[in-house]
């Protein structure tokens, strides 16, 4: 990369074969077509209670969070999950079912949340400064990194409490604001 | 944009900050991050059957397959899979729940598949050529667009017979290569 390398400059214009406007580079024409994100992760339940995440990076750093993040290309969203609990907590998850599917639509973000039993240790990864097994009423519940973590928690609970009708998805009237989870006490 | 203009031209490097490789642009360093992408959709039941529409596009023209497509920022997988129906088939439908999360990876794609119920009239929107309904028995498995298409009719059709298990992922040993429905006879 040199230093005389031009700055980049995105307008907006209906590509040729679309409906809707785009990112078109102005200096080439690459059109640079946002889509939807998949977040992917779990609840991971072991004999003491449920593996939260302390979060080392912004956003949220310093909140507890489930073990999460961006589903990366030719990647199944189960093999993601897995990944994520290995890099944020170094532990080792088996999967079973799909707990939730929740949309954060002011961020274009679509998360499928499983649930999962830990097998073996965990520690902190290069994302998290700490990570910890809580029972559920122990959860530092103002402490938590997003609001659909207080919704995939409770959704869990409902389960393990004998509830059905999973897959959920975002309670009613909730659409994964963060202002939302400060309503909470 | 001029004729002047410069071609788009991308390398592979690490961005800052990053674990993987990434498209970068030679000419300005901005960083085309691949995301793998949803596709939202339904099998949309009515009294008489299966709704299926014949594309009118490339890839599969010609074929017949469920209203689904790619999801929009901003929107619901469940807003989504109404709007499809209504492009597709200028069909209003009654979304009930999640039928199936196919993922094919090859193509780094996750479907979110509903099931639903037509609400009023159909006709082909511009990306089909034809919009019928097909009793279950009389599909045209021989002119089925993509094997998810047949995941998902076989899936609704194991829970119309009193099965349970939703959501469903791919069928054991499929990975949603096309060459697999050509396996099908």
């Amino acid at each position: 990369m040199s230093d005389s390398r031009i700055e980049p400059r995105f307008h907006r214009a209906v590509p040729v074969d679309d409906t809707l406007e785009r990112d078109v580079c102005t200096h080439c024409g690459f059109v640079s077509y946002q889509n939807p994100k998949i977040v992917v992760g779990s609840v991971v339940r072991t004999e003491g209670g449920i593996l939260l995440c302390k979060r080392a990076i912004e956003p949220r750093k310093g909140y507890w969070t489930l073990p999460a993040g961006y589903l990366e290309q030719h990647e199944t969203p189960e093999d993601g999950a897995r990944r994520e609990a290995m890099e944020e907590a170094c532990a080792t998850i088996v999967l079973s079912d799909l707990l939730a599917v929740y949309t954060i639509a002011r961020l274009s973000q679509v998360q499928l949340i499983y649930r999962s039993e830990l097998a073996g240790g965990y520690a902190p990864g290069p994302e998290s400064t700490a990570v910890d097994v809580f029972r559920f009423e122990d959860i530092p519940r103002d402490e938590i990194a997003f609001p659909s973590v207080h919704w995939a928690l409770d959704h869990d609970d409902y389960l393990q409490r004998g509830g059905t009708g999973q897959p959920f998805s975002n309670p009613a009237g909730q659409n994964g604001d963060a202002r939302e989870s400060v309503k909470r006490t």
